[in-house]
């Protein structure tokens, strides 16, 4: 095949993402991205030159990331403990004050600095800024001889509300807004919040068509001990269903909860996808290969809102 | 190989096109397009999609079109005849009319229903409508027994002035403007343009960084009996030299001309490419293959204005 | 009596529109024109100035035309047959593009023209630009002695929704939208509109405050044998019943079917003019003689919509 | 003639007006109007209706007012004394707040009053709203025994500079604005301001394309014991060449150093018309009469500024 | 203390006012001013420089002022006989023009002058400028031997509507207007009226959030002979039993009636203060001082409209 | 005295700020607060309610921070090593990362966080978000046995631009930006700025009218080691020859060298201060204490620029 026939084919290419590009034009599509999924130096570049070309085409495109291996890391460095309770790490201001510096000093500014210096226009903000999240303290609930109860796990956050104005400013002015999951209150406390629950209520507050969660696994598992089992379409009953059955790995469930509620708060679709796979984005996006679950509205759930 | 292997093909080849999407968001790029090269069905669904694909991505897109083959043929089936001196048409009143009709009522409004059907957002336009196109009466120069001397052609105009602020409106607005090459002048009379001088002067006046000319060549030979000889690259010192060696067809001349007073008139290439490759557009912006023959501004021209 | 004295009375009288200029300043008129009523050359300039003067008052002017013996004549030197069926011209291919070029390359060009020269801001769009006029196909409605059936009449538009974006987009800037009643829908079909709908249904999508139609009649008899009997002012109750009395010539009858329809849709009053009187709009706008019938809202009519 | 072969008249001459609505539409024109010439009741209401139309078919309107006639009689009613020295009146306190409330507070008042019973939108304002009639104080020149020199005649004021930030704010959002010619400083002092002078240099701040004087004269006369020696047109340069000979009466000075003055200042033509014609302004702008006496810029004098 | 220690001390009591800074940023306020309150020069100049910090730290600040004393003053020079019925100036022809003359002239201009003087941006107004203040005539109630009837006492003006379409445009732009409480109606009448009144009217159409009555008293009392008496927080159920109780002046009434009318029309607070005491506006906005009496709403009284 | 008189007494003191209000009223101040100034938490609150009233009372205000002692706390407790080369910190990719995780994920997210608490509306920016500080690599002029030369001591980064955009997008909004000096470069680099620098560099590309930088001393003196000798006032004409001169600290000459370029750079006043007393922001703007010592431009300087 000669050069040119190559370009003829990339054309081609190229010229079939047109009904895509138009279906997506305008829409605000929120990415989670982080963790182990993060990892991947060639991984990462792809996913950003995805994340930049979506914004190019017009779709209105926000990045919230998170950091778990990096805060791991510093806190061992930093000589820092920190117990789990009910999968929630116990947050003391030692424990804070490294997730800040992780996430809004190293994680977002990184970030922030390879999409501009892969020619994207972004900007990196954490939920302090402008008070965008507004949270309130979470409790673990745990379970022992004294029966069910709460139990103070220090400066967690549960997302009350999501201030906009600085977002869809930054967005206006075509900015891809990078956005930290550190939370606020009145007080000015500082409140670490899971990455997959702020995705959500920033994609729901922004009345956002999808939320994709890039993660490193294939998808979600109907039966998640058999890699044949994966489900490529899901409404929100059958995730309680499969949540009722305990079908659904522990880990998964925060996530899961943040995507339902994501829905019931207005987004059309969420999409966990596999961030393994190079520009999954614009595999999910822009051909007609699903990657990974989509999620959409059930019949039985009314958004309770 | 899978679908999805071809699918990951795809999106590697759409980022691929990153760092041309990015080099030309922004900026106003003018095709021409008409005559031959728009006969045949399939190649001109191919250039309207072009066309949308480039709206959609960022670049302000205004089609300016001909129509040759279908005033032929009105012509003849409303029994109109018309001469030809020194290669322009002798316009009559019946001529005129014949080309407004078929220009504006039949090329233009096809080509807007096109555009619209295949999910753009075009609007059609002559270089009447906001009195957009103003025009001098232009003159034959026929050489004969009583030596070189102007002929009275009929409505054949000269381009004097572009008003764009009617296309600016609609790029803001993000429409395609598609325009027929119809002039105007003060006392309402009607100029039949030749489209690639409308062409080459609507985009020095809108400052466009490009000008496609889309033709049923492979873009201009320096010998053009030997199809070996296709140049890629050319100043426009090159082409005033060609053209004083005789060493374009006579029918290139005008376009070669429309060219470089484009250039001269501040657009900074002008591409002839070969309409009768699909998707040539798409291949001479988002790849690395320059189809047909790209002039830039040579060192000894000044412009003029 | 002396040219001072003249100008004196001139000023008079311009002073004495103000309280009708007022009263029209920044609201919305359609005029349709067409059809016998544009034939007259210096009729239709003073039909032009009447418009551009209703523009510069503040009126937001938008003008539909017709074009019936234009498209007669060229499907006559183009040797195209149509039939009526109904009132409705059977509508193959052939005929459509004739009309649409007759419309569209024509009598909109020449409209713009005018308009243009006489030093108004013109744009002349066709129902096809911006995807304006959406329409689906009409059928006619025939009785045989197969009983009432409906008979394919060809590309025959009934105008389902009309998307002003363009036109008040144009408004704005201070242009006079020129329409063609040329209709589209998703797959790029044309569509023959009649005019007089088609300036109904855009009068009534605009929010019009007035509708007027110039015919070649005085206006709307009560018998319409009797010259004694017009009608200065009628109800659309009364239309109604006159419409079901027979009282009304066949070919009023879609005409007043589209004036019913606009009213319905919130249009205030529907004026049916005569266009042979020299500057009947502004006779109609600026002085206390009402010119021709106007029509409002009857009581025992609400609005579909 | 039947009342609807009148209402044709109209109507023609209504559209005769036509290229001179278009030649003045979105100009600025300020027209002084004030003492003896806004005496009789009929007349006043006449231009007031002149103002409004001018104002609806597209001109930037300002009119200045001046208000000798109820100076004076109030002076008299408050029995305070106020001597002229070089034509100029002698301001002190007493006499500067009289003058402030008959201008402001009853001509002004009065004029907006009635401009909005009309129809109009106008808005009242002095000189010191928003600061914008910035002065100085001036004195009259006196020659006696001592020779030529400067008397202090109280708070008479030279207008230094035109802050035209309201004034434009008011007429884009469609206002007439009606200005009261009394200045201040950056002490707060009030300023008499002679209202030919105030209204010449607002002209030229606003770059008006006309300012007219309305008088009780039929204009400017080359002998002013001589009816017939009526100017109709006159450069800056006879101006100043009449001055010095001594052809204008005394009164007419500071009005015809005004007049120049905002030529100077950019004003294209100043107009001194005849304002006991009803609708002089009507005359002058929209029919073919010339009323009065036109001053254009001559050859031998340059802008000073 | 050195002059140090007292800066410090300076920037100290400045910085107490960031809340209230913050608390009322972006709200509008409108304070009324006039009559005995305003005879003081010093007082006078306290009160507009506290005026032109509320519109610097981003207060919309309206000023509507009275001018009892001057137009006494005035009509006695004037030798202009003007009864009282029921509290209320009879007012014909001469008396109206007086007062405008008044109000307009000098209170109004002198106030512009003198907020532009201490640096700040203000604009004159009446009721009559844009036609804002829009009223009907008021007749006093009068109770004699025929029983309580009403009686005409002239141009006394009861406020129908309030246009704020000019107070927002100047408040937009910066200007602190400053309006004098002349209304109008369709006729064009000039009408006087009340300022409390129309103070109150303005404040409900803006949707102020406070109106400030400046007095010459303290405030209201609870007994009008008992100093001691005096009320610093009332509401509207509590005004409606003191005037059943005959416990407040009669000069209050139309003042009382005016507060309660403006928090039936949705302003937050009414404040009547004492003018008496310098920067008592600033004492009420920016420290814990509440002076004189502060009424909101009670629990009882819906509002009408 | 009685809590109304000390009330009495701050309004007064209120009011005389006026002035000062009025003459930085939408200004640009820049306020460089970093190092051992910012220690004590009672005066950081005590910047901060400065900086916000600055906000409120229309100073459009920036705040750039530094971080020295944190930085330093943390290279301890993570053990990395790091030299200094002529005063400046040898910069390897570990304390890089620890110096932007301190600055941007600390230090930065402390400050919007306090900022917001007290009422403000603050957003947090790094010299990469938006690729704001363009920086080149600084190397340090090291002088030993093979002469002066070039020393390379890693990230260190020289500013050679600055794309204020997003800067005055948040300030056009009313944000108040905090920025990190953390600098960047086309190929993403991160780079450690002197915060001084940089905030010299943002507040001349910002065109600001004051630049403070808030020290731990109390200004400059003309003897550092003779405290009365305290400098009040200072051209950079005696900058350049106190340098010379040795007269001024090690420590200080890259801070003066910010100062000079930031007056060459079109600020006019740099002002550095001592952040030790309480306010001193407002002290200095606000009252006629001049606290520390004042910059201005020389006669002998020219903008190098």
């Amino acid at each position: 095949m000669t050069k040119m026939d190559k370009n003829l084919e990339k054309a081609q290419i190229f010229i079939e993402c047109l009904p895509y590009v138009q279906k997506f034009y305008g829409k605000t599509i929120v990415v989670k991205y982080g963790g182990n999924a993060m990892i991947n130096e060639d991984l990462k570049e792809a996913v950003f030159r995805d994340l930049i070309l979506m914004n190019l085409v017009g779709i209105r495109t926000v990045l919230v990331h998170g950091g778990g291996p990096d805060i791991e890391d510093y806190l061992n460095r930093l000589d820092i403990k920190s117990d789990f309770k009910s999968g929630l790490r116990v947050t003391d201001d030692a424990v804070m004050e490294t997730v800040s510096m992780v996430l809004v000093g190293k994680v977002n500014q990184h970030t922030v600095s390879e999409l501009n210096r892969l020619g994207g226009k972004a900007v990196g903000l954490s939920g302090k800024d402008g008070a965008m999240l507004k949270c309130t303290k979470k409790y673990a609930k745990v379970e022992d001889e004294n029966g069910l109860h709460a139990v103070d796990i220090g400066m967690v956050g549960e997302v009350e509300s999501v201030d906009c104005t600085l977002i869809n400013n930054l967005l206006n002015d075509m900015y891809i807004p990078v956005i930290a999951p550190i939370g606020t209150d009145e007080e000015g406390q500082t409140y670490n919040v899971n990455a997959d629950i702020a995705a959500g209520k920033i994609a729901a507050a922004l009345g956002a068509m999808k939320l994709f969660l890039l993660t490193d696994v294939e998808g979600l598992y109907r039966d998640f001990s058999d890699k044949s089992s994966l489900i490529s379409h899901l409404s929100t009953d059958e995730v309680n269903d499969l949540m009722k059955q305990g079908a659904v790995k522990k880990g998964m469930i925060p996530k899961l909860e943040s995507c339902v509620n994501a829905i019931y708060g207005g987004v059309q679709n969420v999409h966990i996808i596999d961030g393994r796979v190079p520009h999954s984005l614009l595999l999910e996006l822009f051909t007609d290969s699903g990657v990974g679950t989509m999620l959409t509205k059930g019949e039985s759930h009314v958004c309770s809102e």
